[in-house]
């Protein structure tokens, strides 16, 4: 396959929702053409909507070499898949319904060129299962962005267990030219990477709490101003390194037998999934919260992705000084 | 206990390695005199050294309300317990030996005021065992640091079984003083929070990689751009209320079982231990070092230390929005 130019490669986005309007963002930057389809009427108009949106903060915090209009007339919003035909990576973003997704997939395989690569974002389907629902699924495998795709670096690349290496390949080599730090998983691993370790987390976090040993609050604040102060720098294994292993061997012996190993979901996630709490979503959460305090969160959280993007940008994988 | 002012409690700190050199910057930048003691030989000149060093940084990053030399004024170097007399407050960061501890305690406690507090910045020792070694243990706790202590808003504090919880409190206000985001821990939480909750991570992340589904470079990238482009705003609980909260009860639910239960040391990082691989501080750990790249960590970490600190201070708890 054809390697190269984000400028001579077209790439479809199925699915307008938040994070398949932010992967249209992210690829606009990138000097891709977009054609998005958007299967959800409400996402028609949605949709380009918050593409405008995104644009316009690009923008402002100096991210943009043009005028959001020059990188707008580089996409195309459609409901019909046939303008996929000429596109030779597309990405699907919808709901994390196998029925949906193998709809979608279908729809796809229908105007796409047999070798064009199909990614999904999916978080939930094992990559493995839903490349049985793509025809010559050794072109299909998952790219799962962070929010906002177009302020993160991260980008987690799965292979499923048909997919050819060389695909995996194709595309991390184009993630580098999104402005991306990517992984590559030749394994189809259940959580991918990041999720995985989260879930180890919460099951010792949700421990804690029940067992009154600790509070919400003090857990967050111990992660925003402990783990905070060094993860976007160095990552784990890094930081072991820098704190010197001599007491880890030690320190492991004595911690691992003390951690849980329940395989029980928390009872008090089963209380708020049980009472429709959706967290800032709906202002009922793990916190209350206000309708304006919920307004506040989104508010901090698209400056803070701002401010730590251009922060970790000083520091790149290599060189390890700081560049500005 | 009197409350009050920094400017009239003087604090006693009792060990001059890295990390109480860090402390003793902390305390003399919150107002405090401080009654330094340096137990080992060299530190009598390194722990100055250090101290003017921090200080200079701190300078040179805009930290300072007046000169170095007048926060120098409020120290006193020593290795004269008797010293200690004055102070309501005294922090042991001596070497993580039990016998080494309980000979500094007995030796604080010799000139100390029988209701003065005594805080260890233990990360090994639980509380409750150090307690039995301190006259008065009802007056001893854990006082947790990050490093660098002056550039860190983390601070862990936790009682031991016979702790008088009045003594944590009054500590936990002094440290709002300091410029802490403090947590109470009123039981004694052995690896207290963050520490416990990353030896979760570390059980699931030497799993991952045993099993060859994972490189040690794509897991910290992983963090460092995932975890870390929300970790310092939000927190583990806020971050599920801002994703919603509706899948998390059916993704642990699959994810839980799937995970590690192993209680035996990763061959890993027995490996390291076994070979004295010290990380960045002799150029061998789980990364390749030159000497040079050891270096280049350093002062990367320092750099981003006061870039990530000034960044965290735009997003205080509460209020929620953005200060600056």
């Amino acid at each position: 396959m054809k390697k190269g130019n984000p400028h001579e490669i077209s790439v479809g986005v199925v699915g307008l929702g938040l994070m398949g309007s932010s992967i249209v963002v992210a690829l606009l930057l990138a000097g891709h053409r977009v054609v998005a389809i958007a299967p959800l009427p409400e996402d028609k108009n949605l949709g380009p909507k918050r593409i405008n949106e995104y644009l316009a903060q690009c923008a402002q915090s100096g991210m943009l070499a043009a005028a959001p209009a020059k990188y707008l007339a580089q996409l195309t919003v459609t409901d019909d898949y046939a303008q996929l035909a000429d596109c030779r990576l597309v990405l699907e973003c919808v709901i994390e319904k196998l029925d949906v997704k193998k709809s979608v997939f279908s729809k796809i395989a229908t105007y796409l060129a047999t070798d064009a690569i199909i990614g999904s974002n999916t978080s939930a389907i094992p990559i493995s299962t839903l490349q049985q629902y793509v025809p010559q699924p050794e072109r299909f495998l998952g790219i799962h962005w962070a929010e906002p795709a177009y302020l993160t670096r991260f980008l987690e690349i799965t292979c499923g267990q048909q997919t050819t290496p060389a695909n995996a390949e194709w595309v991390l080599e184009l993630a580098h030219h999104w402005g991306k730090e990517p992984t590559l998983l030749r394994k189809d691993v259940r959580g991918f990477i990041t999720n995985r370790l989260m879930y180890a987390v919460y099951r010792e976090i949700f421990h804690l709490i029940e067992n009154q040993k600790a509070t919400l609050e003090d857990v967050d604040k111990a992660f925003r101003y402990d783990a905070g102060s060094w993860m976007t720098l160095m990552g784990i294994f890094r930081r072991m390194d820098y704190l010197g292993l001599a007491d880890y061997a030690e320190m492991l012996k004595t911690a691992f037998p003390q951690l849980s190993t329940t395989d029980q979901v928390p009872a008090l996630m089963q209380r708020m999934v049980d009472t429709h709490a959706r967290g800032v979503q709906n202002a009922r959460g793990l916190y209350p919260y206000t309708e304006e305090e919920a307004r506040q969160w989104e508010e901090a959280f698209a400056l803070f992705n701002q401010d730590i993007y251009h922060l970790s940008s000083k520091y790149p994988v290599r060189p390890l000084g700081r560049n500005a």
